[in-house]
């Protein structure tokens, strides 16, 4: 099946914002946790996460255009703090249901059944419920001149992740921590190990560890 | 297990590489095809890709620092086209090989037994085996200041896709698409299917499709 540019304008509003949400394959689903300076907290789901450099290590999250309210980029905005958290199965419905728009007043920490977990000093709520927790802080914010769309970079500070769930490499293996995959805005997946690969050498053929 | 900033700071620095480039979970796994100015093509996996918005349809992709040679990035900007592929289970070897550093004029299509395929008069080659193909326009370049990471925004102008992998929504389901998700830098995983969610409203309890 073929799509051209005409054809992908040609389709209906909402099957067209499904496929191309959707294009990208296979994302991270986390939960955003913050505080307003009234101390209400926030929970949003996203499924932007995205790694920029390993030292310092940095993540970058995409939020959309000022249209609609966007508490999570206040919230970080004002006190430079938020937590990430991995969704892993058993979280997938409280998870997905804080993408209900609640007032501003409303922590979807509450509205969803999950815990508020202060940790250390730092100012943004972890999630209690979550296997894999990153505290972070903001260290700039960019602007798409293309579509308005907000890049947010922040600095990872601190990790809480179960130690079974590492590979010998050092690496997490979120099928471990029961880590889900999202695509497009409403499918959640479990991730079922493949295979892993040795370092790429242009000299030697692939070769599966 | 708990690491703060200076436990990740003390981690051996292969280790730190592979726990921070995996701490973000599943990503996806795709090929980008290119070409040079000589017609040399250039393949190279990349988990970067991230979608920035539907209408236009705009995707972003992550490039590190000027310090190694970049064959896509140079080819990006000289023909302002380039190809998304997503790798499917029968592909990872292929394709993980790709990240070998062969030099600027081989072909990475050649070098690890994928065949360039030219459509319609876009200007870089489509992987010919993958399933979900996607020809993309480059529109926008930006660099992140605080690591000189380079941010490439592309238009989608066409995709190809099979339409039994479609679902009711309109949207793609990877895992009928046979796509795989990666973490870090060396683990392909496949998605089993966990649960879709109905749209998410305030006043209405999750609700699993």
């Amino acid at each position: 099946m073929e799509l051209n540019r005409q054809a992908i304008e040609g389709l209906e509003r909402r099957r067209r914002a499904a496929l191309i949400n959707s294009i990208t394959g296979f994302k991270s689903a986390n939960l955003i946790g913050t505080v307003d300076e009234e101390g209400v907290t926030n929970l949003a789901i996203m499924s932007s996460l995205l790694h920029i450099g390993s030292h310092p290590p940095l993540l970058a999250l995409v939020f959309r255009p000022d249209s609609v309210e966007r508490h999570t980029l206040d919230n970080i905005r004002s006190t430079g703090a938020y937590t990430v958290n991995h969704v892993h199965r058993d979280m997938v419905d409280a998870a997905h249901q804080t993408a209900a728009r609640y007032p501003r007043e409303v922590s979807e920490f509450d509205a969803v059944g999950l815990h508020a977990e202060w940790v250390d000093g730092y100012s943004a709520p972890f999630v209690r419920e979550a296997n894999v927790r990153l505290a972070m802080e903001l260290r700039e914010e960019q602007v798409l001149t293309i579509n308005g769309t907000h890049l947010v970079i922040g600095e990872i500070m601190r990790i809480d992740l179960p130690e079974p769930a590492l590979l010998d490499s050092g690496a997490l293996d979120p099928a471990l921590a029961d880590t889900v995959a999202l695509t497009g805005l409403d499918s959640y997946y479990l991730g079922e190990p493949l295979q892993r690969m040795a370092y790429a050498k242009p000299d030697q053929p692939p070769r599966r560890l």
